[in-house]
């Protein structure tokens, strides 16, 4: 056993659950082949011996999860971020996105992605990638060869696009058929179905989509009432549908994979029993909902309805790939909201915590919690209290999120694996 | 003249007013004795042949202005960030400030929130230091060696905090003539009267203070209706004054040297006609407002009123010494703003930069603004383009405000000299 067995010392935080971190200081967790046994004050017994890591007075904990990121939209983070949302989409985004029909354009992009997104911390993903085909493969495999946890899913959208954005619909069916039947995955990296939202989408796509996650049980992305507009054109555009998440229902989009919703900011009644049915991620994300003005995220009331809650870095709405500058945001957000709705609850540290640790990472299987049976995908934290004025674990944890960068970020491990990645 | 020339290749942004940048791509500026000529499309015919150092691909931009910062809550910046304000102030900040009685304590602190502010480019800033006399003379003549542009105050507070920050109210007025006298400044840090604000601080007090300021020609600093509460309680308080800001007018305390108010979220028309008459710096501090739950500063209405805006990291209420990174925030708060208050309209990332360089700036004199006869205090700004994918300099400066941090700054100027930072 000892070659497989490895030993760390330091400080650890970890989510015990939504409310609570679980704070263990100078102490030693033992992983077998990439997976934690347990966490201990002593060496344990059968491992005394046996090198240990030392990473005495630095703060470990679990790898970041983002589940909603635009993997074709990370080069023009940071632009055009004082633009009203049209004003972005149209000469920015739209225009962006469509460069990626060409698969050399994506070969530039989608390396450095994947690169700063590890860099950051971030090691489990879902993602958008855009309608084409070629380049949405093509990414896919990267992510299987980089050693990330990801879902990543071919776009799809077919009508109030741009033309050189709008697909065919029965030619989005193919490709999108094409992409699950030719991906089908491994226990790292899976396919997902993505219609963009539902203004971009006909019921005739949803529900040929529909039908290709049940043939293939594969799950759906999209994103859920970001907006109030987006929740009146969902009513207005699909009349048979009570609101945007009974679209999904209704094209049999739902249960037949994980559900990924990201934003979830005006949910209605309806829209609420189906998350609830379903299991579905709602996936919070504050820059970018607050760049493009959508709202904030009832993330108090949800979380009081037991909903599965997440954040995600949302690039390019959002401009940051730093999960850890959203847990701050979030927090923040929440107070925001507290001062215009006085009636809501600002969430802690430890709520926000959660989401981009353990609550994210359960949906990608056994990550996002230091705890006996989970992957040791962890960050190992360094270089944050000021010389001479030590932080406790939880304060270390603080400032991390709200003033740290990747520098903080010391060590890197995957799958038990130390990660040499270049800054 | 050679020898006290020199010449910076590179692009130039500055702000020609609040709502436009003035872009100079591929310019050559000119600076005699750290003094800006001019900047041109070509080295002028009287410097040819002399040396110019070349940032050919870099974005030069004027240094930042911090115009509120508490100094002595450097330290706990990111701490406690999820707590409400009554929360933070009693085991965080004022025991915190507490510690500044022993000067020992203070010479931990004072050089490194300097060293930050410079290693973030903030050359010019006015600062909240403590009550304590000692260790706030002693941060005077730590900035009076720093070669940046400062205000500089002790505060004064005699009533409504804790015992261990409660100055009798002569003591305090003693220690701040003390201050003011022996600390008369130089045409690079002044000092600046700073009554913490109006519910820790005595009528008599502020009397005394309004006399200090008139003998000596001394500015005031101080938060003004930060909150509603704060708004209400200054009414309370002082019956016989009109609004916040009527309790300085009363007490003489506006128009003996610039007045700087943090915050003015809730300004009512009494504290609006003074803020104009006396021409007073409002001082908005995003990060600050969204974690104690304040409020939004109102920009936009300031703005059409044609008051002196600026910005302000307000450490430690804000967690980040990073000016640029207000800037984003400012944009993205407006939007919030927005969102909640739909009449609102959000401000640009032109307008934030304004407030951050030239507004700002104008409080120390000629610093600001890349223009002839302004002092080049200036950042070198680089490593912001992805590789392959270059940006226009008004993107660079986006970008950087969005995503930067400390490492984009390649080169500061200071009175047209390149500064040794230690990072």
């Amino acid at each position: 056993m000892a070659s497989d067995v490895a030993i760390y010392h330091g400080d650890f935080i970890s989510s015990k659950d939504m409310d609570t971190l679980s704070v263990r200081k100078d102490a030693y967790l033992v992983a077998e082949q990439g997976i934690i046994k347990g966490i201990y004050d002593q060496v344990p017994e059968g491992c005394r011996g046996l090198p240990v890591t030392d990473y005495s007075g630095k703060l470990i904990i679990p790898a970041f999860s983002d589940l909603h990121i635009h993997a074709s939209q990370y080069i023009q983070r940071g632009r055009g971020m004082d633009r009203l949302l049209s004003d972005w989409l149209n000469p920015y985004t739209f225009p962006q996105e469509s460069n990626f029909r060409d698969i050399e354009y994506a070969k530039k992009i989608y390396p450095r992605v994947i690169r700063d997104l590890m860099v950051n911390g971030t090691f489990h993903a879902v993602f958008f990638t855009t309608i084409h085909y070629e380049a949405s493969s093509y990414f896919f495999e990267l992510l299987q060869k980089s050693g990330m946890y990801a879902f990543s899913g071919k776009v799809n959208m077919d009508m109030n696009s741009p033309d050189y954005l709008t697909e065919e619909t029965e030619k989005s069916l193919a490709d999108t058929e094409r992409f699950v039947a030719e991906h089908p995955g491994d226990d790292h990296v899976k396919p997902i179905l993505t219609p963009r939202f539902s203004p971009t989408c006909s019921m005739k796509l949803m529900n040929g989509l529909g039908r290709i996650g049940q043939k293939y049980h594969v799950g759906l992305q999209t994103h859920l009432v970001e907006s109030l507009w987006e929740a009146q054109t969902a009513k207005d555009l699909f009349p048979d549908c009570r609101t945007d998440a009974d679209i999904y229902e209704q094209a049999g989009l739902l249960g037949n994979g994980p559900t990924v919703f990201a934003h979830v900011i005006f949910p209605e009644d309806r829209d609420l029993e189906l998350i609830s049915k379903y299991n579905a991620y709602c996936v919070h994300c504050p820059d970018a909902t607050t760049n493009i003005i959508a709202g904030i995220m009832p993330v108090h009331d949800l979380k009081n309805k037991h909903v599965s809650l997440a954040v995600g870095s949302d690039i390019g709405g959002g401009h940051r790939p730093a999960i850890y500058h959203q847990i701050a945001r979030a927090v923040q957000l929440s107070k925001m909201k507290a001062f215009y709705e006085p009636e809501y609850k600002a969430i802690t540290l430890a709520n926000a915590f959660y989401m981009a640790t353990a609550g994210g990472g359960s949906l990608f299987g056994k990550v996002g919690r230091l705890e006996e049976g989970y992957r040791f995908n962890a960050l190992v934290l360094g270089g944050i209290a000021d010389e001479g004025f030590p932080l406790s674990p939880e304060e270390t944890l603080e400032r991390f999120c709200y003033n740290g960068d990747d520098r903080n970020i010391e060590a890197r491990y995957l799958d038990g694996k130390k990660l040499e990645v270049c800054q």
